[in-house]
């Protein structure tokens, strides 16, 4: 199964707080920290997700925003510090790979965003992550 | 009125499960498919979507996912079948049409994702859509 | 401090409807629009949003649609007139600069969308926002 989806966490869930149609569902990951996703109520009975439940975050790689320090006072959940490792520039777009701990991590974001946050490798990073945007799999 | 989100599906509303401040819809497209939106509660109640309500499903291209086989335990909702019609790849990403019963998707993926999942025309994919990143109209 | 995510409007908290696990705020723009934003319950609870409260709101490029008109009987809650001022493409995305009351947009959207919509400077669009994609910071 290949998936388009670049960007794939392993952990373990640590805590599930169920909503009347949402959901939030933390998760250790292998590298340590903790991710919280958003998720429909649904998702979470389907697939049986409690404390302990081994699964993997989804994350497309147009979700994953970048910051040169970590930023307080953000409703974003999910702050996951790395490295640049490449940076590839399209006309209107550029992706740019990153090394967090237990994986690495592709951002897609518009030129003039590297430009201005002078990205490459090398550089230190903190990649953002919206609740909404994060997808979890079981398999 | 010109719209650049290039994905709506039409459909009529099959069931409505409302939250306090957000709520689900799902939808019966006219391929047969059901689909899921997480929206607003007060989009729900303005627009006054119920059961049998026609409505539109709007994607933005950067929200759809490509597979090439459908994926078990995954709480993205949505997954939808189709044929690669055709690929254009930019310097960092790609556009990839697909038609899938009772209309055409057009994915903004990477180009990375597009030469690992080798997608040219003709390729069987299932297209991933979030519950979240799903909105509805009912013009 | 520097952030990739292009857009950030500043305003003050007007309402915040908390749920269980999901909350809705509504931010009145310095440009004088009201834009409501779909956040976890936690990030309201741990920013302590209440009425009056100054943030600015975050939207990614890539959650920016546009269109050539106001949309009536839709799901998204935000839609923000301005004017077009740059557009650059590539060869899949092209970003579009948008001027609104109070700040100035940009939206990565397709190649097609442009050249479909007819976007170039001087140009007077709705940019749409669905409430999901938004994030707040009280920085």
């Amino acid at each position: 199964m290949a998936l388009s989806i670049r960007n794939k966490l392993s952990g373990t869930v640590s805590a599930v707080q169920p909503g009347e149609v949402m959901a939030t569902v933390k998760t250790r990951l292998a590298g340590g920290q903790e991710i919280t996703a958003a998720i429909t109520r649904e998702a979470v009975d389907e697939l049986g997700l409690a404390d302990g439940t081994p699964v993997s975050a989804l994350i497309k790689s147009t979700e994953v925003a970048l910051s040169t320090e970590p930023i307080p006072g953000i409703s974003i959940r999910n702050q996951l510090r790395g490295e640049v490792t490449s940076v590839a520039s399209g006309g209107a777009m550029a992706t740019v790979k990153v090394s967090v701990d237990g994986g690495e991590l592709t951002a897609a974001i518009t030129r003039d965003a590297v430009d201005e946050l002078k990205l490459t490798a090398g550089a230190q990073v903190v990649a953002l992550i919206k609740s909404t945007e994060i997808s979890l799999t079981t398999v």
